[in-house]
């Protein structure tokens, strides 16, 4: 099949300065698929759940097509659980507590259903596994996306940086690509990522937008101005969901397509800041996301002509 | 005549982590005016100079169209003096010495062949000596552009507040938004904003871009990504002189124009933060500009046709 998801499916604890939740569903894969759900029919995952975690979340997941075959249920373990606080400002975040359970021992296993996927996504996961992910599959995908984040640069970066040389397009944010290329401008820290491996680097700026360089191009997708950012919980998967998805359905991997890609990806993500995790994704229309693009499109549009160009 | 500027003309002594500077010209009339000039043939300033203000300067002005008449100069006092020091990130900046001078006790006069301006560019100065030029003016310009920064906030809300009632467009940074505002949220800060009673509001966020809000729109003009910020003195003063001097030229001040002169006034600003000063503004040529304006285009530019929107 087509696109191939590998992340956590999670618990979140989230806690911000509208509020705060108890246990809720979260986790890269969860995010990346509902976001991919806007453009494919089909979303394989992979990924692991320990037996607390609810049918419902699971019937939910299958509503938006996501099959659950490659989901490894653990019954007598516990779902990975992630208890955050974010700052006002909404940038910035503490760790409250981190219960790695089924995640410590987790092996990602293909079903053989799965082979032949054309679009990998990566969700943020060690990058051995990651890797192992990719030297698991029969044949190259046609497309594989990666996010990370500053953990494991912090504690693997030689592995990391192993595993973005595999990958086509390389999804971090503006500290991280900092941290990995130790150029504080991200145009050379751009030349210094792509020069590990990655066709395409994606940085992405939170609320200032995002970047999208390839060796020759740079796009920049701006953030919608918001009132207000109610919880940013997986807004990057979301992004990265809503990229690999439209690129998936359209089955075009030109800068020009990635471009939309970006844009779409942007306005769904632009959704799931607006109410507590999963929340606002759960229901979100096709005909809401098509309104957001059109205001991505009025906020950056302008008309010069230039006749010296 | 068509432009009239308000603001100082200084000397700067910068140091920023590329190396740092004698005292070298500059002031925000000076970088408005330069800027302007890509586009009007003249710009009328008034501002206050010592003595020892270099007659080269000057000549420099003058063949950028700048016109004297309304520049005091006072021979047996010094010009004003600002000293500063920028850190790493190059957002943030100490200031080390700032020697008011001329500074301490100017008043705007107006010279009679400036009057009947129809684009007023109020730099940053105290918005008590702003508002004194509104009021010499016989008529109300087309359209009055005013800068100004957190200090005046700091020690005079309600004089500022007085002077915003008055103009057109207010451009400020995003902190200086916020504060001015009491709302962390951009959007939220530009409502209340423009309810004091401009038409328009830009906010810069330096290298994240600028937005112009009216009432019912909201436009975003990114920043060019560049491999480094070299000097970032004067940016903010030659973005509003692109700006005003876009719209002067063109005699257009609609909004869709306006968003074309936020493209203009953002790629000279590009251009400002590569050289130390006024270094690389004052031999820049247009042709360098419109290839510049195209990057800005090929920056933003995509295509999505929607169906549904």
């Amino acid at each position: 099949m087509s696109l191939l998801v590998i992340g956590t499916v999670a618990f979140d604890a989230i806690e911000t300065p509208f509020g705060k939740t108890d246990k809720i569903v979260g986790g890269a894969a969860t995010f990346i698929s509902l976001a991919a759900s806007h453009f494919v029919k089909k979303t394989n995952i992979v990924s692991v759940v320990g037996g607390d975690f609810p049918k419902d979340a699971m019937e939910m997941l299958k509503a938006h097509g996501v099959d659950l075959e490659g989901l490894e249920i653990r019954e007598n373990e516990k779902t990975f659980f992630w208890s955050g606080k974010y700052h006002n400002d909404m940038n910035s975040r503490d760790t409250i507590d981190t219960q790695l359970n089924v995640l410590e021992t987790f092996e990602p296993k293909i079903p053989a259903n799965y082979q032949g996927c054309e679009f990998l996504m990566l969700g943020n996961l060690s990058p051995v596994l990651q890797r192992q992910v990719i030297e698991s599959l029969h044949t190259r995908p046609k497309l594989i996306v990666m996010d990370t984040m500053n953990f494991w640069m912090d504690i693997m970066m030689d592995e990391l940086k192993r595993t973005i040389s595999m990958v086509d397009v390389l999804s971090i944010n503006d500290e991280e690509a900092r941290q990995l290329s130790g150029e504080y401008s991200l145009v050379k820290a751009a030349q210094k990522i792509l020069a590990l491996g990655p066709k395409y680097l994606i940085i992405k700026k939170g609320e200032h937008g995002a970047l999208l360089f390839d060796k020759e191009n740079v796009f920049f997708a701006p953030a919608l101005p918001l009132e207000d950012v109610f919880d940013p919980t997986g807004a990057g998967d979301t992004f990265a969901g809503g990229f690999i998805g439209y690129l998936a359905e359209t089955r075009d991997i030109s800068f020009s397509n990635m471009k939309r890609a970006i844009i779409y990806g942007s306005a769904l993500a632009s959704f799931c800041v607006e109410k507590f995790g999963t929340e606002r994704m759960v229901n979100l229309s096709d005909a809401e996301l098509e309104k957001r693009v059109h205001e991505f499109i009025s906020l950056v549009q302008f008309d010069i002509s230039l006749v010296d160009a």
